[in-house]
């Protein structure tokens, strides 16, 4: 077991100096970069294109789209007219900094604000793998259980917002909001945290409030 | 990276090697086992108290809960009253085949039918380890989106059986049904497709069903 242990540590350390410079090159041309961490399912899509659809006059977008396999997203993506760039990573449960270097070479940075990159839907792997972003946003739908932060904590405890999704579905659910968020500031105290939903438009506005902050930070 | 899958693949033909071993002392003991594996938050431990409060008087059931962390849902399925076992996996994604054998010392299977093992909430992980189980049961919700098994494949493709849960939510989502079960077909034309509600008991039955045929098999 030692020896996985020695060969993990030696893939992260190659994976944070790509990272490092990827956060350099987005830094350098005022890119702000969120990566977008969930389970499957969660609503990161739908977030996505109502998002993209709500600022897309008001802020330049390019998206980076992470599946295992298909380019249904990023088909879903496209449809907003926001440029978008699938990575398929097959065996691999989560993105990795030198796929998001890849997909660099196809997106026209130099007239992005914002680089939404959207990883493969799972709450354990991508927990560990920076790509260079500037924060992660932890999606998880009321629709999943208030405990998920307190079972999967290393997610929460890397992220810097969390936006619980589905909010429109509140009321046929035995979903304790209020417990949700107790669980989720357990893990990380500092946590954003925006109760929205992608189908009514509830919540939203504050959500792209944070989204103009961050933006407006980027270009300081 | 040739070095990380050469070790990989040692790792997992110890875990096979421990499965079969497991396997073999499961069928000694005419114990069924079956591994549910869904994304976090897919209601895999709602269905497991349903099922047990419904047949518990007919079957004799035991339960291993697999979780990164905390004991939230070996304390739910202990109200049961049926004999309950948690691992915590930490940092692992998955069970495997040490835990679970490590598990049998706490649990008196010579009395026990049918095992049901809760895996760690992934959609990935989980799909390349053998637990020495009878089968995989994947279990996705209708709040997922229709999509899930043509984007995480190989977990659709080594499940028995799947279990589509949370139908009662049915009339409030834009979730479409027929194109969920095509595209787990797709992926694995001999699955076994339930819909089902924990919450309402709607098509229990029909899974019930299943449950006892795999117990009378296993007792054959």
């Amino acid at each position: 077991m030692a020896e996985v242990v020695e060969v993990r540590k030696n893939v992260l350390g190659k994976n944070d100096e790509i990272a490092a410079a990827n956060r350099e090159h987005l830094a350098r041309l005022s890119v702000t970069a969120l990566n977008f961490v969930s389970s499957p399912g969660a609503g990161k899509t739908s977030l996505l294109v109502r998002t993209l659809n709500d600022l897309k006059d008001e802020i330049r977008f390019a998206v980076i789209e992470g599946d295992q396999e298909t380019d249904n997203d990023a088909r879903r993506i496209a449809e907003t007219g926001v440029p978008v760039t699938q990575i398929n990573t097959i065996s691999a449960c989560h993105l990795d900094a030198q796929m998001v270097r890849g997909a660099f070479a196809e997106i026209p940075l130099q007239t992005v604000d914002t680089l939404l990159i959207e990883n493969v839907g799972n709450l354990v792997c991508p927990a560990s793998y920076d790509l260079g972003e500037n924060m992660k946003v932890a999606v998880m739908s009321v629709t999943e259980g208030e405990d998920k932060p307190a079972k999967y904590p290393k997610m929460f405890r890397v992220s810097s917002a969390l936006l619980i999704t589905k909010a429109d579905l509140l009321p046929h659910l035995d979903f304790d909001l209020p417990r949700a968020v107790e669980y989720a500031r357990n893990v990380n105290p500092s946590l954003k945290i925006f109760t929205v939903s992608s189908r009514t438009g509830e919540g939203m506005e504050d959500w792209y409030g944070f989204i103009r902050a961050m933006r407006n930070a980027g270009q300081g």
